[in-house]
């Protein structure tokens, strides 16, 4: 077995301000495979489900909540294994499990507390393919799941603009309202292509190109009565340009900002909060490990909905170990449809 | 009694952008006093409670509730009088009113629909001074109560921060806070003099002079465990500051952005808005109108809480309604302590 060896990409340096996620960043290098020490179990990464919270791992200047990845460290990454070999009882060679296993082919793994319950969980009975369980049946289902319900409080006949409609929150959110009752739902996305993609395959009722349309013009018309939810991932202008159009007792969760995160000129808030007040609105930010207590009740509504066809899973898929890297900027560069996933290691059979 | 005139303050132009409010907006006129038709009765003006409100009335480029008042119309105003004259049935000589009595001596008035429960009202049993109904019993003191128990969900225990606290509402909204439980309560003010008084009469447990203070530092001082309840009613950067300090879950409840609202250069929205998603926490506009229905109770609690000394009343009288115009820009020159009040005519004994 001395042929098996664990494939690494290593952080070897942080990105310069406005420097693109890239392989320049991580050193690849091949140790051999660990043993599992008592209670400890040995995971073999099948998929990793790149997120932008990774950018936030290698900047020392951005707020986040896991801290940064150090120079020579593997970088960071939650995936989908199965165990290889274990010295815990409760973890059984075969089994599925989720977790944070790293930019690598083999992690060591332990059971966590509560407060890891998303990042750390052994499937007890995995659809396929066994992405699902990144997706929309994880975490990127759980975050659109709590992010409608609860700091959006959805209500049958809402009208609903959902922003990055196109990635893995935002396209699982958009059909989630939908499936809740909202009377339209509408998506932002940054090609024509991906537009046609989530009114065709999706079901939302509209699309909108942010970066073509005049934007406050097409929500105008698209959301005569006004924006009664509006589930943002991207913040900056978009969010400003949004909060124009709430309507009354509106309720704006707050997923993320990609747009502005790591832009240090991007450093204007939305003026528009004004209408929070003239609108007696809501705007209010949510994390998904908030509501680890309900994960099962999330699971059981995404898994049902993904059986009736209700809810559509899509991923966007890389190749290989080697392709990390890359498929981070993609994430950046608004280029996926769906989930980003990058498979490692093939499923077994 | 041809003698007695209606002196009135009518609307001779709208001030330039930058231009204080001043009796050079305004034309001052001397009417008959008018006589009711059917339904209808007159008021005699007691008080005037001039508002922030006032100046977006004068501003036809601001977004507001009640509209512009034309020029050459008597100024709009609320206030508390005593009925002189009536031919409806439901309102007696005699009897105390508040509601929209307009810059002047003697309106007309009439019963309105409920949406104006807040503006029109006859009182039943007045304290004295009657100034009381339109400060801390009234509307002043409704918007501090809505605005601290819905907007801002106040929990026994909370660590609460006031801006423009020395106002009407924000010396409100200390005081109910501290009845509902909080932990701490510290006040903005503008000068050291309000700062004393908030501590000293309304029992405020720290305040803070914004404008000689490194107010973010102070905060922090005075909120090591942060801020869980934030009732704004100044916006911009006392927002933003404001904002850097919250709590895991927190609550900011806006009620007014007289920091920005006619200054066109203030066009900047709160980038710390970030951090209601890292806090997981909640930003809410909300207007006293949309709780009519709860009027009674708001009523009831404040006039308790007054009766006991809990909740203390203080407003800054200016004498005479040749003073209304200067009252307005003292406002906004934040220069009173508590509910600005101008008394118009003597109570009767």
């Amino acid at each position: 077995m001395s042929e098996i060896r664990n494939r690494q990409w290593r952080v070897a340096r942080y990105p310069a301000s406005n420097e693109p996620i890239s392989s320049a960043l991580f050193e690849w290098v091949e140790n051999s495979v660990p043993e599992p020490s008592d209670n400890q179990f040995v995971v073999k990464t099948l998929y990793l489900a790149p997120g932008p919270a990774l950018r936030g791992y290698l900047d020392p200047n951005h707020k986040q909540f896991l801290g940064n990845v150090p120079v020579g460290e593997v970088m960071r990454g939650r995936g989908i294994g199965v165990i290889l070999s274990s010295k815990n009882p409760d973890y059984a060679v075969g089994e599925y499990f989720v977790g944070s296993l790293g930019w690598q082919d083999y992690s060591v793994q332990h059971p966590r507390g509560k407060e890891f319950v998303f990042s750390t969980k052994k499937i007890s009975a995995p659809l396929r393919p066994l992405s699902l369980e990144l997706g929309i049946l994880g975490q990127s289902g759980a975050t659109a799941y709590f992010g409608v319900l609860e700091a959006g409080r959805i209500k049958a006949g809402d009208n609903v603009l959902v922003s990055a409609a196109a990635g893995g929150v935002g396209s699982a959110a958009g059909q989630i309202a939908r499936i809740k009752g909202a009377a339209k739902v509408v998506g932002l996305a940054s090609t024509d292509k991906k537009c046609q993609w989530l009114v065709d395959t999706l079901g939302f009722d509209a699309a909108i190109n942010y970066k073509t349309a005049d934007l406050s013009h097409q929500l105008a018309e698209e959301f005569p009565k006004g924006i009664d939810l509006f589930f943002d991932s991207v913040g900056g202008d978009i969010l400003n340009t949004g909060l124009a159009h709430i309507s009354l007792n509106a309720r704006v969760a707050l997923c993320g900002f990609i747009a502005t995160d790591y832009d240090p000129h991007a450093n204007i808030g939305p003026i528009n909060y004004r209408n929070l007040l003239y609108q007696r609105a809501t705007m209010q930010g949510f994390i998904v490990f908030d509501y680890w207590e309900r994960f099962a009740e999330a699971e059981q509504a995404l898994r049902q909905w993904h059986s009736t066809g209700e809810l559509v899973f899509c991923e966007d898929l890389s190749d290989g170990l080697e392709k990390m890297p890359q498929a981070v900027e993609d994430l950046f560069a608004g280029n996926n449809s769906g989930v980003k996933i990058c498979r490692v290691n093939d499923e077994p059979a």
